[in-house]
């Protein structure tokens, strides 16, 4: 993408930012959503957030785990109780095994000790079970010590195919 | 917020959703942006990406290296190569240390042991300089074995005063 292009956007969006720049840190609708990076998403289009409204976490998959820190900083220090797991149809975290792509990067790489060191110490946090990683994620939230009690932590799967969520737990 | 809000909100979403369910996974930019959870960004908008075009991280203040496993996969299983790292004015994480959050969750849960080691063994990021923690940060990603050299890599402050951006390195 050229620098260009998305400078030009910003230049738009900043032209008609209006009273957006007095809105204050606190997420208005004391919520959290944690979901996918995924490029077919946009988390407050299909919920209908406006800005100052939300927190919106993402990373691949929308992994729970990988969001305790945010979430912890996001309900201890800045007001927010509910929490919405999102993940999604056509995941690209359904495709693969840890071992895979550890193999894939190091094919990559022939003969590169640091690269193969650096991926055989991580993992991805693949899930075969779109539905199972919902339900899995959301468990891990209610039941972890750091999450506050008091919210509503519910789980939901978001079709690419129809822009539409469904409750999964 | 009320469920049937979003509930509503994601009807409409859907009834309006058009082609949108043809995208593919790979982003069509081969763009990913890492930036805040902040409820003040709206990272699609004040950068112009439509949807399909960009992976989008996100987490507490759009830290790179938590962003490490969603960048491999956004690069090595969908083809992705610029990353642009997004930090803001304003941002929570320039407000605490490790020690004053971790002291004032320990105090919400008197006498739980469970609540005291699990944030004892949190790190959770705060950053005391806004520019240094975007060059920080691009520069962590630059040096990385496993981030792919022939994208560009830049970072950049978004003003939440005022909608724009503006790059650091």
């Amino acid at each position: 993408m050229s620098e260009v292009d998305f400078k030009q956007a910003n230049e738009r969006y900043g032209a008609n930012f209006g009273d957006n720049g007095k809105l204050s840190i606190p997420p208005s609708k004391h919520l959290a959503v944690v979901t996918c990076m995924d490029a077919r998403l946009k988390p407050e289009e299909f919920l209908g957030l406006n800005l100052g409204e939300a927190h919106i976490i993402r990373n691949a998959g929308g992994l729970a785990k990988e969001s305790l820190r945010s979430i912890i900083i996001s309900q201890r220090l800045l007001g927010t109780r509910d929490i919405l797991v999102i993940h999604h149809s056509d995941c690209g975290m359904l495709t693969f095994t840890d071992e895979q792509l550890r193999s894939k990067v190091i094919s990559a790489h022939p003969g590169n000790a640091a690269v193969s060191e650096a991926v055989n110490s991580l993992q991805f946090g693949p899930f075969p079970d779109l539905d199972a990683s919902v339900k899995d994620d959301v468990a891990f939230l209610k039941d972890h010590p750091l999450i506050l009690k008091e919210g509503n932590i519910t789980g939901w799967v978001y079709e690419v195919e129809t822009g539409r969520i469904r409750e999964v737990v």
